[in-house]
């Protein structure tokens, strides 16, 4: 049985759940669904595979560190961010060469952890036969914030050859994706055989590939941590693994996942994945709603009283207040307060 | 030349601009609108009538006395707060006979101040000859949170005497009000020559005249503040001035004043009293706001950030923050935070 390893990137700025998530604690490190944190979660989620690896930058180890438990997890800590293919390829170039790498990011939500693990173990066993495989998930509104990927022909019961890659549609093109049915979004979920990976790299993104090797090969272990060199690395280019590798390999793959998945993108994703009261209302910290429905309140300390709203966020955090209408609240990374953290 | 003198009422529990108002620090304390507080701007508009006499509980006694500035105001101090006929009565009873007291609320904005003296002045005139007078306000909404007065036949050019006194009416009844066009809220602003109230408060309201008087005989002096006896006050009978004098008088007028008056009833109310920009947005604090309109914004320390919403009343105040919609701001007294403080 190849052995699985999940990979979990840590990164992100924090502007989309501002003021909650700063850039000095960025989503993955909060509690934002349930009691865990969101990487807690992704940590538990993955501890049916093997030990996982963790690429992380300098800025975020100290929650990385103290939010892994018991986790056997490496780390391999990122001289700087470079984006998501050069932080694979340092993983990959850690691993061993038969291995199946389950690429995942650490800032999603997703409600059914057993579905995620049967997904995982169909994309690995494509992994296995040479596939680059992404996770398809479940294209359940016309959204325009993600790619899509378009189904192909069957591979097996395991998934589908990817047959398109789709930027960022407009929402005409995205109600047709939806009304089709054969496509997918891209989650930024993966699994790579680790040998194959690096040909595709290689072969494909060059400039990424060479950096990233010297790197590893100049760099050094501080017991569970791998440090890469880091004027080798910052000659990586900075893509993500989609633009490098996927929609330029001739083996691309997709595994539809039907696992409750959000990416927690904004206050209204993150309102509709927590649990709420009868009138759609949910509550962190302490607050009196009267007459609200679809409101969400998180307080880390004053007294929040709503009174006669509707779809409405209000974050109180420190000595920051967010009131915004749900539509809209992807906007709050224009915000001064967000940009200029 | 009759003696004007103002008689100003502080008292309020603080509930209906909760959180910025709190029963230890209520609305005439506050500088809700401009820099002065409420009670200050009221002092300043009555600042051209003879020096005034203020009638507050031992609760609100230090605010009164740190934002009298150099006013020569005698202080009443009512032992226990027993409504408006009695805190009148007090008064009345520490004036000469043929003064006219002008009868203020200390917890009202009045936008132009130059017309509130010339209604005052007509006001004394017809108090002079034995009216008891209220300000009429301008219906300008068929508010049912207010009384209205319909006016009788003129007296002069001063003023018409009432002809009816209607209590709260419902909206079909304020709308009815509204077209008829000869009707005015009752502000609870008073103009009576002091002998003459003292006789008709004797003849309508013994129960409460007997005890205020009583109450005043037994009291002290203490510099300027007067205190009523607590044991022979204790006996007044608590309703307002309008129930215990101005409904059974025969002798009851009004004059109508234009005045740009608002009682800062609830945040819209504020929100309507205070200056604006082009979205009809008013902040006091830091705030960024962000596609808003007549958003009212009130934080006395963290930064509030307000996207995409219109009509909504975002208030800051220590512990505590409300997020209300304008419509239903008057729902604020019913909070538990407003409640229970």
């Amino acid at each position: 049985m190849t052995q699985i390893v999940p990979v979990i990137l840590c990164g992100g700025s924090g502007t989309r759940l501002w003021p909650r998530s700063r850039a000095s604690k960025p989503k993955p490190f909060l509690p934002l669904i349930g009691d865990e944190t969101i990487f807690e979660a992704t940590l538990d989620r993955c501890a049916v595979f093997a030990a996982p690896m963790i690429v992380t930058g300098v800025a975020h180890l100290p929650h990385v560190e103290a939010q892994l438990g018991d986790s056997e997890a490496r780390i391999v800590v990122e001289p700087q961010a470079r984006n998501t293919a050069a932080a694979i390829a340092l993983a990959a170039l850690r691993l061993p060469e038969d291995a199946v790498m389950l690429v995942c990011p650490s800032d999603h939500h997703i409600g059914d952890p057993a579905a995620f693990a049967d997904a995982a173990r169909k994309a690995a066993a494509l992994a296995g036969e040479g596939w680059l495989v992404s996770f398809g998930i479940e294209a359940s509104a016309p959204k325009t914030g993600y790619g899509y990927l378009k189904r192909g022909e069957p591979l097996g019961d395991n998934g589908f050859r990817t047959a398109q890659f789709v930027e960022k549609p407009d929402v005409e093109r995205a109600k047709a994706f939806l009304a089709d049915g054969g496509y997918d979004w891209n989650g930024g979920i993966f699994a790579f055989r680790v040998g194959k990976f690096l040909e595709e790299l290689d072969a494909h993104a060059p400039a990424i590939a060479g950096p990233a090797r010297e790197a590893v090969t100049k760099g050094r272990e501080q017991g569970r941590l791998f440090h890469p060199d880091a004027d080798a690395f910052a000659d990586a280019g900075s893509i993500s693994v989609d633009y490098a590798v996927m929609e330029r390999t001739d083996q691309a793959a997709l595994v539809p996942a039907r696992m409750d998945w959000s990416d927690i993108g904004s206050w209204e994703s993150l309102h509709a994945a927590r649990d709420k009261d009868g009138e759609g209302n949910s509550v962190r910290g302490r607050a009196e709603l009267v007459d609200c429905r679809n409101v969400l309140v998180e307080s880390d300390g004053p007294r929040v009283s709503v009174i006669g709203l509707e779809g409405v966020v209000v974050v109180v955090d420190g000595d920051e207040v967010l009131v915004t209408s749900m539509q809209v609240a992807q906007k709050v990374g224009k915000l001064d307060g967000a940009a200029n953290q």
